[in-house]
């Protein structure tokens, strides 16, 4: 049991703050002699970096990625991978406004209650600056997937809605996704968040997001019942996301609309291939892949800093109230697709190695 | 690491499938000295129990549990309590025609394709005769938080939806939940559910449920980030349960419709009492308890086994069709209501476990 | 964490007092679709079971192992295998004398000290009555090394000491091991034994022993370092086993009477074989098997039940004295042999799986 | 699980190779607001560091360590508590002539042959530097013991045999420990000592030592049956430590010589306390601490680095030699000593947060 830690046979821990001097991760039980190709990390985090766009924050971080162990002559050893960012944005500046107030829809009251001392400067450990970490593990486990046999696993993510603007059914283009600043699948929805996510900004707010993962190529078999199921880990680690508020797979909640008659996927054999005639079940039973896609959404609240004065307390338990100046993300939702991208492929490739133990 | 194994420093494990001689679990690191109450554990398994009433599965089982270790005139020794159901409804019929055959929605492919071996005759490990003894567990788990510091911490939890008809805002009455067969919380729903539900029975369908738990006076500080948070810990639970396609916490997916000037839940003190004015994070900040009710919901789909004939595939992999014949729950989430509510005891006593431990 | 769990891909669990109804085990990870053959494993128990020769306890224990679940059609399904045994011997006599007493040697105060309630019928938990599910256990992972690739692996153990008389060097013969009531490897010793035991048992008292363990066709590198080298995870299951006060491998203790120019094992090529030199490393190095067989030994206290008064205090604090009647082991070390092939064969089946699972 | 890892609620995991950048380790689950005093962790780390005496290896490592993150104002925060320490002696010199051969007594051939891929620099993974890291981890545990209820509770160890000379009974002296080169707790066996390396080194070769640790003030209850006890635990963590082959409780493998009628320790009160007549079980009963002293021995091999030629084989399969040049611990069991220590102290205060958890 470790609290900071993620995964089963191969596992990650995280560690640091977002004032801190430094983050890392480390990434224990991965196989041996596996190319690492550190630039590929790089890439992964680059996707997630804050200050690229005017609809994320303009907080600048580095995030220049280090491997400090694991890897010899470019390939994994079967030794911990230790990676390391040291925080290079880490201003002295006044914290006295706020040192002693509880931010809304934070963790600073919840952290209080719970250690009685915290990071002010920045949230420390429950600050989202936590999830680079999760995007450098995720993308060692993204390269342990395309180096087994299951390669042709190819994990999507994109945002689906923001605020009451959903993209159209059946619009999900995977090759716009990465270019754009809202991992949108669907051209006509951009110029419409646009407006949306700087309206929001300019009044000092913010807004959800909903995002959807699809899981292409994924082999049957994969999960472990009855409490390991995929969908049961999955669920784990999307929602130790920061601002996660929901999951579903399939149809998920819409499920309830339908009935027995129409809600469970019917089989065929086609040309000696089985194949499903539709997919409410998310490409999942019983916890187990079926071999259809994976697919689900997770919905992210909106960003709880926001310009304009709430009510909140003091540690010393008088009513107050706080407003958070400067650089804030107006949709985080947005920036937690690399994040859920990452935790995706980490219980994929957990699960993989599961699965690959029993072959005896 | 064990795939049957729920919990850390409270765990069970659970073993057993739907025909077999019987099914049971283990309770490991459940403290000494406690009153254990077998007949409080009876009282739990008899309200999931199937056969009660005409909107639930005909199937009887007499689930009558028995304790068989880790308990001495009368209380708990610290060793694993070991709890035992025998099976007594394994009639001898004809499997013939569901042998080789997968049932839609049902597990029966995943669980061929994944161990190329399983117990045709009713699901096997897969089938929801499991969840009996998850309410066995639970129920230990409500005896400790019951003799803990914490004992006013008290779990309610209903049926909110069937199909398209849901409750009312603000009927929630929790002293009714029990007394009638749908754990419905609001009276004037019964009459409409009933009628559906009879309805869809009739026509050989079935129907599926979103279910709300609340979780009253709960301690602020429970709850271990970033990977044991309590959202994701309970999402980790219930997702486990059969036919559970997602889950939301407070206001959930309808957060969307917020913004940021809205979402967060602004905090006040009055009288010295820290409250909060609104509870749209479903009582979880930062994956901390924060005191506040925690409020989840989640879906359950119809369930999979319909009497009119569905498109599948056989085990030789040529096209067929199957019907399901015989006792069915026509909604098969009103019995999943005592199985969310053990899950959530069992998250909560392992929390509080580990909370004390670091109290040195 | 669980206490009463070991292993990790492959785990069992095991529940039950000596004095209870029965006593049992939960095996999960077991891959599916092996051949369970019920019968190969009472034989390992009965090897077991006390009862058997005049230089064991006379207590009759039947010891029938039945399986609940986890085996279909005769093969594993991949669900946890419950294995049951139904205690028998439970006679209703006057523990007056001994119920407040703490018998010197026996964990008796310390589980007072720690649980504050134990069955003082005969140590419930802390009963080598446990280690009779350790042996089903094991026989589960000696059934599945013999149904892997590495099916040649092969566990040897005898007992080498008895009070002052051990074996003379080079004097292991496999064949006659199981074909006397001493474990004995080398037949000379046998009549020695036998009138030092009857001695002791005439008189009252008991002897300690000492247990050699060799594991023959090991495959090179099982074990994970840093922290479950197989060294250390053999050590940590020997030691868990009642009354076990050391372990030592290869060369062990002894190995301080060398020096650097002699103690390390040199290697060779030979015909195209790699061979060791020597083996004073017990086949194990950096925490890693290296091909070579592994060698342990592992000490037993003498029992710690005898017929003469001993001191000691009851539970209200005051000093008193004990005796223990009736049917005790004049060397318990006797009966450790197949318990220590068993946490063997599970240690190397579980660290199998977890190797396997690195060839993606 | 996570094989670089060790503990339970308190966990650490250690990273980083000999000849690496850097090596590092993460503390999880260390409870908030303990004042962490960096200063203490140097000084531990000290103990263990080479280059100190004639009597150790003459490589420099400085073993500056330095905090990461889990700690603010001078108080841990409750987050994981990441150390480093950089790697400073990391010569480019010329490997050419041990890259491709196995040295015997080393690691080398079972690392190759379980990860095809290792760093011949020097051990890398398997090299004692890692044990650094242990020391690290193990002064946060000592922190930890200090500020709590059991803060009596004083771990201290010394070296009592090399090669064949050992102290005499009854002369451990706490206070000299720290304050010869060879850890020794009596004065006179230091000249011999001194002698016996000193010849030893000069020729070439080295010593294997004995190394005992006696926990004092131990409360009665830490040990969790039946797979966590104390004697277990401990055994796992001492044997991961490098080159040791042994280990052994009280009376350990000597308890041979005695019988029933002596070995158990009797007990009784006097004048209101409860005591034992003797130490043979060591402290431990039924795998929980007595209240007696933890007593226990460990065996280290002599260092298997010479200068003399031994017989090997290289990489590709072809008989040859080698021998060791340089810097080498001529009795690396000296060395381990403040590392015995660590890992006793970090199980020791794992098994405290661990008992504290059940005071519900």
């Amino acid at each position: 049991m470790s609290h900071n830690s993620f995964g089963n046979l191969l596992r990650f821990s995280t560690w640091g703050e977002s004032h801190g001097e430094a983050i890392g991760c480390v990434v224990d039980g991965f196989p041996s002699n596996i190319k690492i190709d550190i630039s590929f990390i790089q890439r992964r985090l680059n996707l997630r970096k804050p200050g690229q766009s005017k609809f994320t924050t303009q907080r600048k971080e580095s995030d220049i990625v280090k491997i400090l162990s694991g890897v010899f002559d470019g390939k994994s050893t079967g030794a911990p991978i230790s990676l390391i960012i040291f925080n290079n944005d880490q201003r002295t500046k006044d914290y006295s406004d706020i040192k002693n107030k509880f931010r809304p829809g934070h963790a600073d009251f919840t952290y209080w209650s719970k250690y009685n001392n915290y990071d002010y400067r920045g949230g420390g450990r429950s600050s989202a600056r936590e999830t680079a970490m999760r995007v450098a593990a995720g993308s060692l486990a993204e390269i342990l997937i395309n180096n087994s046999k299951f390669k042709k696993i190819k994990i999507e993510s994109a945002v689906v809605q923001i605020g009451n603007e959903k993209i159209k059914k059946n619009t999900w283009d995977t090759k716009i996704i990465n270019k754009n600043p809202f991992f949108a699948p669907d051209k006509k929805i951009i110029p419409i968040w646009e407006k949306l996510v700087l309206e929001h900004r300019k009044k000092g707010s913010s807004l959800g997001a909903i995002i959807e993962v699809r899981v292409k190529n994924m082999p049957a078999g994969l999960g472990e019942p009855i409490y390991q199921k995929l969908d049961s880990e999955l669920s784990k680690a999307i929602m130790s996301i920061n601002a996660v508020k929901g999951i579903e797979f399939g149809e998920g909640f819409n499920i309830i609309n339908q009935n027995g008659l129409t809600s469970s996927d019917e089989m065929k054999i086609d040309k000696n291939k089985i194949s499903f005639m539709s997919n409410n079940a998310g490409g999942i039973l019983g916890g187990i892949s079926s071999g259809q896609d994976i697919v689900f959404r997770y919905v992210v609240k909106p960003t709880s800093s926001v310009l304009s004065k709430k009510k909140t307390i003091s540690k010393n338990s008088k009513n107050t109230s706080i407003s958070t100046k400067g650089r804030h993300d107006p949709c985080v939702g947005i920036r937690a697709v690399p994040v859920g991208i990452a935790m995706t492929a980490f219980v994929i490739a957990d699960l993989l190695l599961i699965n690959n133990s029993k072959n005896i």
